[in-house]
Parts: C-alpha cells; sequence; structure tokens
C-alpha cells in the first residue's frame, strides 16, 4: 500500500482497512471536522482516537489581584483513578478556601545553533547581537502581529554559539510562529556577520526535553499554586494528617527524587498535564517538560498542612494548534480561561490538586488499594 | 454543581451544559463503550476527546533475530506536520532496506520508601531483603500469573531505604498490578523487620519522572533502532547530505543537549512517543520518560549515513489499560505487535523515522518553510 | 627555556628562577624525598606547595559492628574558618556520643568505550562478556595480587558499548592498577570479539567527573555517618535549635539544591573532602566525585536533632599513590585507619562534623560574623 | 586531649606527636610564615602538607585583543603522569602557535533564601528587589571599595524566595566579601520587607556544588581556550591522527558522558584545575564546580584538528585567600597574570593542554603503559 495523501479520510481508511484486514469502524466515528483536521492538524488522517473525557472540579482559585475563579477541570485519560483523584484534590482545596494561583509570562522560545570561525568571531557575533537587538525585533513584528521579540541569551562553545529566542506569543503556545520569525531572525544575522546557521532548532529552545535550561529560565508561562488545608479538612476528605502527608511528601518528592537523579521534584503532574493537554487540544510533545517542577509541603500550627507547587514550563495556548479541533474546543470552553496566563494558573490549580490527592492517598496507604479495585473493576 | 458519580454520562455531560452554558455536542460523539470505560479509563466521564489519528508507513524492520515486519504506523495527533514527518522517515528507512531493531525487557518498576531506626537497622533490613527474596518472589506470585519479581536494588540514606522492585509483567505496561504486588511485599517487609513504609511510591520507581535512575538501569522495555542511508537515498527522499545530516545531529542532539542541561539527547522523541502512545492506549504520564534517550549519526563511506536511536524507558503494553478501548484496540491491531517486546522495538522505528526526517529538514533550512505553509493552511 | 627532564629538582628550580626572574625559595623548602615524589608523584619537579595543616578532632566514632574510634582529622587547607568549624562539629558529635559509620565497598571502576558494527554484534559482544567473565576475572589476577574484577555492567547506544569494570583494589584507591588491567581486558575483548576499543576510557567509569551514573551505582567506598544531638548540645555548643538547624537543612540542601539542578544535596562536602584529601594524599581530581552526596536532618522528640550524611562516591586509599610523601604519610598515622573502608567511614564522619558546624552557623546567622572576623585578621 | 587553639604551632604538633605517637616531623618542616597562616587560612595549625609542585610549559597564548602571552604552569600534584601530560599539550600548542583564549566575568554569586507569607508576599518581595537594587548597589559599596553588585537573578517556589546576588569581586576570589557584603543586603531587605532570611546561603549561589544553574548562567569567570592542530604535529608531538583523536572525543566527552548522566562533558578538566588550584592557593572546595564544562573537537581540512574547551565556572583570584602565602604567592609569580581574567584565560589554556594530550594518549592506546610504568617507577 502506498498512502495518498490526496486521497479522502474514509477513502485512505478504508486502504488501510483492506491492507491490514482491521475494521476500522470507531476509528471512523467521530465529529471532528475532517477538512481542516486533516490540513492542520494531521496528515494521512484515517479518523480519530477517542480518549475518555472526564470532569472534575469545582475548583476554586483566587488569582494574586484578588479574582476569584470557579472551575470545572476536563481531563481525558484511559487512566482509572486519576479523575477520582483529581475531583477529591479540588474538593479539599475548595473547601479549604481556594488555592491562590500566580503565573509569569516567560516567553515562547526558539534556540538556533550558529557556527564561527573562532573565538574571537564569536565575540564579534555576541556583539552583533548586543547591538542590533532592536532590528531582530522588528523583523519578528514583520513575521506577525501577534508576536513579541522579548530577550535572547547565547552560550559560545568552540565554535559554535547557541542563541535562545524568547518571544511573547499572546494567547497562542506559538512554536509555529516562533519557529517562522527565527527563520527571518537567522537569516537577517546571516547575512550581518561571518556566522552559519547549522541549525533552525539546537536543543537550546529547549523544545520538548527535559532540560535544567528550561527549569532555571522558565519557558512558555511559569506558574504556582498554593493551599492551606486545616487539619478538619485533612481528616475529612483527604483522611490522612498533616504530618503523615508531610513525611511522604519529604521522603519522596525531595530525597526520593534527589536519590534517583530525577529532574521533577513532585508526585504525579506529568499525569494532570497529561489529561488537560489532550482534553484541551495542548501539543503532548510539551507533556515531559511541563510535567518538570516542585511540590513542597509544610506543616501549619503544628496540624494544617500548607502545600504548594510550582511549574517553570508551560507551554500552552488558547488559540492554534490543536484548541481549535471541535471537543478541545468544548472543553476549554468548559475552563473559560480568559487568556493563555489565567489557563496556565487553572492548570497549577489542577496539578495542585492532583499532588494533594496522591500524596493524602500515599500517606494512608490506600493507593493500592485504589488500584486493586479498578482491577477488579469495582469502582 | 455537585458532580455526581452515579450519573450515566449523558446525564453528566448535561449537567456540565447546563451548569457552563456550553453545549458539548462533539464531546458527546463517540463509540467507546461508556460503561466499561467510566468504569476502568475514566471517572465522572462526559464524553471524549476527539483527536485526529493518521497513518504512516509501511516501515520495513528487521529484528536481531532475522525477522522482517513490515508495519503501518497509527498516530493520533493535533500538530500538523508530524505525520507528514514520520512518514517521510519510514520512506527514507524503508527504500534503504529497513532498520534493525532490538529490545530488552528490564521491567516494570515500584520503589517504595521504608524508614528505619539507624544505620544498623539498616543494615538489618538490606540484609534480610537479600536473604528474603524467594519469598518476595513467591508472594509476588499469589498476587497475578501475569506478574514476576526479577530483581531489586535498594539504597540507603540517613534512616531511608529505596528499594526498587523490578517486575516482569509480560505484555502489559503493568503498574497497576505491580502497585498491588508492592502492597503486599511492604506488608512483609514491615512484618518481619524494625522498618516501616512510609510510602508506596517514594520516587525510586521512578513513575512519570524524567530520571537518571530510569536511563542508567532503564525501565519496562529498552528499545533500539538503526539504518543506515545510502547518499542516493539522502539525496533523493530526504533533500540532504550525510555530512550536513551529521552536523546538526552533533550541534543539536550532542553539544546543544549537553549546554542546555537535557537529559535527552535527541531531536524529538516526544513527539512521536507522544503519538503513537496516543493512538494505542499507552499512559501519557509517561511520555516524559519514553521521550528520553539518545540518537547517534556517522558518515559511512564519506557520503552514507548511519543514524540510530536508544530509548532507555519505555512503559508500554499491548494489554490492559487504554489499550481495550474502541478506537485503541483498531489503531493496535494496525500495528500487529506479536507481544508488548516487538511493540517496543515498533516504537523504535518510529521514533527513528522521525529523528531522521526532523534532522534532515534542519539539515536543508526547511522547518520554517513546512510551519509556514501550516500557518497558511496550504497543506 | 625547554625543560630538561633529567635536570635535578635543584636545577631546574634555578632554571625557572633564571627564566622568570622569581626567586622561589619558598618552594624550595621542602623535606619530601624528591628522587621518589620525581618519579613517581610529579615530573619536571622543582620544589613543593606548602599547605597550612591544621588538627580537628577527637572526633568518636561508632562503626556498625560496635568498634569505637576516637579520631583525629588532618584537614590541609588555605581557607580560614574551615578547621574551626570542622572542630566545632566534632565537639558536638563527642560530646553527643559518637557518630554513628558504616560503609561499602563498591570498587574502583574503568569504563572503556568498544564499536561494534550493528545492533546485531552488539548483542553477540554483550553475550560474550557474559559468558566470559572468568576469563576476565582470570586475566585481572595475573596483572596485580591485589586486584579483583567484581562485576561489570554495559549498555549499548547505536554501535558504541559502554563497558563499566568494577573492581575490588583492597587498601589502595587503584586507579593505576584498574587501567592497567584493564587494558589487558580489552586486548583480550578485541581478540575474541569483533569490537574495536575506541578509547580505555569512555567516561562510563565516570573518572573525576560529577555523574549520576556514580551517584546511583556508587564508586570506589560507599560511607555514611549519622548521629543524634540532644537539645542541649544544640543550644551549648553549636547555639542553635533542632527546628531552626531543621529550617536551613529543608531550604538549602534539598530544595535549594532541586532548583538549581544540583548534584549534590549538601551544604559544604566538598571542604572537608577537599582538605582530608590534600592532607593524606589522595588525588585532588576526585574531590569534585566525592563531594556528592545527600545530608538528611529530622528534628526528634520536637527538641533534638537526627543528622546524617551519606556519600556515594569516595575514591580514596591508605597506600599508593601521594600517601607515601612525607607528610602525607605522617597525616595518615595521625588518622590511625585500619583499611580504606575505616578510612572512609572516618572521612564520613569528618563530613558529617562539617555540615553540622556549617548548617548550625547558618541558622543562628553568624556565617558572615566568622568571614568578617577573618577579614579583618582578628582571629 | 583538647587542642588549644592558644598554643603555638610547634606546641600543638608537639601535643598531636604526644597524643598520636606519631613523629610529625616532615610536616612540621615549612617556611610558611606562621602566624600569619594560623590566623588567616588554618586555625589549630600543626605544620604543611607539602605537595609536589612541577612545571609545564613554556604555552604560547593568543588573547582575543591579540595580546601574546608565553606562560609556565606550576603544577602541585601527587599523581604521576600529570605533569609530563600537560606539558605534551602545551609542546603541541605551542608548536601549533599557540591557542586563543577568551573569558567573561559573571561575578561571585552569594544565594540567600528567605520565606515569605505567601504567593501574594512573593511577588510584593519580587517588586522590592526590583524597584531597591540601587539602594541593594550602595550598601554593598559600604562593605568594601573592592565590591560592586552588578546583577541578581531571583526565583520563588512556595513561599521560598532563592536570590542570587551576583558581583564583581575584582582581582579575589572573593567568597568572603561576597558573604559580608550578603548579610548586609538581607538585614536591609528583612527590615523593609515581610520576609525572613532562613539562610545567607541557600545552595543558590551555588558554593562548591556541581550545578547546572552554575554551568548555565555562569559563575566566577568563563574562560574558554582554542587551537588547531597541524596533521604533523599530531604526529610528530602526539602520535596521533585527527580522526583519532576525535573519535574518542566524540565517544567518551559527547556520547559517554551524556549516557553516564554526567555534568561534564571533558576528558580530565579536574586534573589540571586541582593542580593549578592547589599550586596558586585557590580554594580546593572549588575542584568541583571548575571542573565542569565541554571540550570540542572538530577535524579540519580532512586532516588537521581544531579542539577548544569552555569553562563555564571558575572561581579564582590572584590576591586573598591562599594567594599570599609564601609558596603560593612564587607559584603565582611564575604565572604572572596580569589580573584575574587573565588568570582564567592561563588556567583555559592549560586545561586546553591536558584535554589534547589525555585524549591523544587514549587515541594512540597508550594510557595504560604510562601508568605501567609509573607503577614500576621507570619514570
Amino acid at each position: 500500500m502506498k498512502l495518498r495523501s490526496a486521497l479522502s479520510v474514509k477513502s485512505r481508511r478504508e486502504e488501510v482497512e483492506k491492507e491490514t484486514r482491521v475494521l476500522l469502524t470507531n476509528i471512523g466515528t467521530f465529529s471532528v471536522d475532517e477538512n481542516v483536521a486533516s490540513k492542520r492538524n494531521c496528515e494521512n488522517m484515517i479518523g480519530v482516537a477517542q480518549v475518555p473525557l472526564g470532569i472534575a472540579g469545582p475548583l476554586a482559585l483566587l488569582t494574586v489581584k484578588g479574582e476569584l475563579l470557579n472551575v470545572y477541570l476536563p481531563l481525558a485519560t484511559t487512566e482509572g483513578a486519576l479523575v477520582a483523584s483529581v475531583s477529591r484534590g479540588c474538593k479539599a482545596i475548595t473547601e479549604s478556601g481556594g488555592a491562590g494561583v500566580d503565573s509569569y509570562r516567560v516567553g515562547a522560545t526558539r534556540g538556533p545553533v550558529f557556527k564561527v570561525k573562532n573565538l574571537h568571531e564569536s565575540d564579534v557575533f555576541n556583539k552583533f547581537l548586543e547591538e542590533h537587538f532592536e532590528s531582530l525585533q522588528k523583523i519578528t513584528k514583520t513575521t506577525s502581529n501577534h508576536l513579541t521579540l522579548t530577550k535572547y541569551m547565547d552560550r559560545g562553545v568552540g565554535r559554535y554559539r547557541y542563541v535562545r529566542f524568547v518571544f511573547d506569543t499572546e494567547d497562542a503556545m506559538g512554536m509555529n510562529m516562533v519557529t517562522i520569525a527565527t527563520q527571518k531572525l537567522v537569516e537577517y544575522i546571516e547575512l550581518h556577520t561571518s556566522s552559519r546557521c547549522i541549525s533552525l532548532a539546537g536543543n537550546y529552545d529547549v523544545d520538548k526535553k527535559p532540560s535544567w535550561l528550561n527549569v532555571i529560565e522558565g519557558r512558555g508561562i511559569k506558574a504556582w499554586a498554593e493551599v492551606t488545608l486545616p487539619s478538619k479538612i485533612l481528616k475529612d476528605v483527604l483522611k490522612t494528617t498533616a504530618q503523615k502527608f508531610y513525611d511522604v511528601w519529604l521522603s519522596k518528592c525531595m530525597i526520593g527524587s534527589a536519590m534517583a537523579g530525577s529532574m521533577a521534584f513532585n508526585a504525579q503532574f506529568a499525569n494532570i498535564i497529561a489529561a488537560v493537554f489532550l482534553a484541551t487540544g495542548q501539543d503532548l510533545g510539551h507533556v515531559g517538560e511541563a510535567s518538570l517542577g516542585v511540590t513542597t509541603a509544610e506543616v501549619v500550627n503544628g496540624k494544617d498542612l500548607y502545600v504548594s507547587i510550582y511549574l517553570p514550563d508551560l507551554m500552552v495556548g488558547i488559540v492554534g494548534g490543536g484548541t481549535g479541533l471541535a471537543t478541545q474546543k468544548e472543553a476549554l470552553s468548559i475552563v473559560r480561561a480568559a487568556n493563555s496566563k489565567q489557563f496556565a494558573e487553572i492548570i497549577a490549580g489542577a496539578v495542585l490538586a492532583g499532588e494533594i490527592s496522591l500524596l493524602a492517598s500515599l500517606s494512608e496507604g490506600t493507593l493500592a488499594k485504589a488500584h486493586q479495585e479498578l482491577a477488579r473493576g469495582k469502582r
């Protein structure tokens, strides 16, 4: 079989069915607009993957500016217990008066690598960027009205120069426009210096790879969430105590991660990130970097519990990419984020809920029980 | 709104529609068996996320044992250009005679953390595990016929002991059964030693977090793929040369990743991993760790190109979890993997295809062009 | 000036004096046996560096086997406050009844890298090592009576195979003999397989570089120390409280290191390691890897303090290398370690003393004060 | 024995001799001014450690500004073959016309950790630093004329704020004055915000621990060196070829380090750093962080070899600390660095020489031979 790109989704699916002798009835059941999707989102489209979508919440959030949000979280997942877990965390948070959230836009990054002749040319290159930053900003603007080059950092090693351009992409995740703009910047730099760009993306972005550069500098939007859980809620909703929760947090998220050479000092950021990303049309290639970050816990007044989470590397948007697809659009409407920063803060709240629920569960020894019931189909 | 767990998917969706004033028509369009999915995969289910599913291939693979596979790859994604990119890589590989693949089962892991009184008790604990390994294996067997405890490693720091149990989970990814078994092991150990288990999962698994422990020890299944691309195919299919490709690889995947403190020395493992995982019902929380690994490249005979990829940490299965869902099952049928090891080898082949295509594209400077066409909807 | 290797130390020093017009009177003042030193330790020798050597202690240590040691610590350093700091830690430990210590010999490692033709040959290589391990052990024995090959691990990526041979080097640090033995092993392997050794040392040792491989697998000797400090000693000797100490430890050694992408989760291992290594003739190139490791702290009974340290990567010895030099030999005699394992345990005790003193100092806010007095020469 | 701080060096040594029954004749042989050393460098001083000091060079270096330096390198070490190895590297470099060197002053850092009430206060804290940076600069100036606060970065997680103050310390390594200044800054910040400083040093410095923060942001002085070695010199001086050298570099420094989770992508930075630091009175606790960095290699014209090294984290000085001691002062006079930046460039040249020699040796398979001769005392 030669897959022909000109085919309709249906014809292509039929070809695959014929070739593989597999009936693709379910893959063929969808309401997505295949004309758009097959052009913008997925070549050689034969249908869709359907992933169960559950809802958690309500989750009460308070922004640093004093705004109160009451959100529902759409979570697409195939892993039993996840939605229930986040729901429990939402309940604990909301009954404690809501989670404080905050965020900071770092910006989307693209990191081309250049080659120069020697250390002296490396110095010249360095100065060129410094002196022509405004020109680079102007060039960026010509590629999109929604794009601003805000800063850059660069590092030299041998004859290589790694540049990390940082852009404000407004409400889009923006890797597409950032790539297009960087191409223009690269052409300008090559024209005016003796350097040669070896690769438009030199892993100094760092796109879709867990990296300390992203953790330390941040990427996309950084977001935080925090809550203080009173002992009563710890007992009634989470069936645990502040001290037990704290002991699990310290031994697992801190010392355990340190012993394992982990880049993530948390319990299950990845699960919540993946489920929200999938539901709302984010790029799932970013799940790894978005799952980095730190959870902190603290026993307060001897019996209450302060918990916080920090997400340094959220590449998310509410327009563009997969956000325009039918089900993803509906899911985003459920979230009702005013802009991408607020969306990041809501994700932070969801991640906090996940941490609270799982760490509480581990502290009272019921993780296995939950899995056992799942295995037996008891839920 | 209080979400009631007893509701049907439809009633719950209607409640959410009422509460959020969003019509969820598309989320409500699906063929998944909601009775199974809402019990096993997703609580508070209100419908599904539909993600475009494309097909790449055929991809010719040769196992170390000499078996020849010819596979099609189902890829679910919302990011335009990905399926086209993998397809091009498949074409280059297949026309070069196919990729060699290999795999090794490390096993699924669960890493409880225990607390003991002091260094002396830590020593006693250590010896207990050594001397009672067979008992631990027997206990494991009582929890599932499909589960074997194959080995463990443990490390002590202060009064903590981090144990990493390694299990053969056959064709399942297996975190569920592994968690249940570990609970039993923990109970046995607590009964016979003075230790106390603080957390069933102490981040020494390391589950769903990028970690050097997983890279160095491996987790789930390790897989490799390699191919030598003749200069003619480099030119005709990939529009590049061996040297140009090599230069991008070295500056990006090696030196770039080293400069960025990245744990992944590759170009875009994450994109392919996410798309295959989503299509075939794998746990998307594992995308981060599964995307770790190394790409190598080498100019051969001055003009041909050897390329390889190594995936040290693939937590995948062909039964259990999300693999039983309607569309995921069909996608797995397309893949036709004989078992989970072969499935890992096919994923390795797909990842190799993705690396080849992206690195080639970067080397000829057409990445931005592809994105530009997408942005203009030209594809 | 051409430095001539045949010259005596004095003549060479005079040549350097003439060439650089610098009088080297002090460098020329020493009691080291220049005939031995210039052959075994330092080519082109012109004299010595004199580094102030102080003494800390007594430090009471209890081994896991119940042996009580009472040791003095020779510390060579140019950094004021260090010896005083360690002394204070020793006092706190000793007055608390001594520190528990333990150790485990992992072994010295050498990690050659081989190249094979493809994945299939990689498999064959892998099996060869498995099946010929005894032969490799025998070959090792022929190179030295004091050397035993105890195990190996190997990893493949592309056409590369990284092997990590692990040796028992008895009381020597042993990199010299390990290198000689590995050369023989490599020759044997090359003779019987189709592989080619690219480098006798392929950074899979990992020698003198901080690495997760060494932390996770251990290298040389792993060592631990722990102590519980009663509140009275915290107050009288360390001028702090358990809680204040704990707060510094958590925010600095755990969360601070996590935020900084540090490979070391401690306060000042490096200072003590460097001072002991220098005094006792260890290889200072190993300071970086030996300084990796984790400090833990815990408030006990609401007011006392448990503190522990873990050193996963101590490449040390009491014979060979620099240990035979005049002053180093005397310093080792002060330490009176029965063997290299006990030496590692004593180092662990010293490192614990350093952690206790610095963290206490930070917790009471007197670090700057100590430096200020130094700056004014008041001490 | 109670060590009494009021004793003279001689009396204390005699007490130790009596207590340990070890004659300390050699430790007692020195020309260092004990009155100064025992006050400024080493408490409880009993004498000195004598470490053989050899000389390598001449080494020709060219600064980016076009200045030509011809330097000799004092290297203090107990590890045979090191001075010879560096000497050979110097010869290869000098005969190739010298190494290009460059450097950049990042500055010494101190990283206090503060605690605030919640995310909102964290925001307020953040703004306070932004708005009062000039005040912080003025306060810094009051502590020393030789100190300038040049910038800071800060990061928040939960209720913690990690601040990294960066200072220009002129020709001193400067940790002492930086600590004193930071104490003043902290007092000012505590006075004007609701924050509390938990620790003056919160591992966000990151002092004496290998960390990605230091690699990415740089610390102290960053330095580079590069050279192109003609094939004739590769053959005559280094007994190897460009390709062989390159193969070792790629498999060891790049892929090997990547596989091992190493933070250092080089061959033996640590050895040269330790030997120069010891000879010139640098703080040996900084050996670990100073040894981080990347070596690059490239075959040029099919037969010549470009080699470079990059040191991101050199905490060095030519005044203060151990630089004023008798032998260290003489060693620094041999180096003749105009200032600390030039000193860093000379260290970079030395490190490059070490890399070239060791990688060449590994590529021709003579590492073991050198060690064997040492073992037999043949050198």
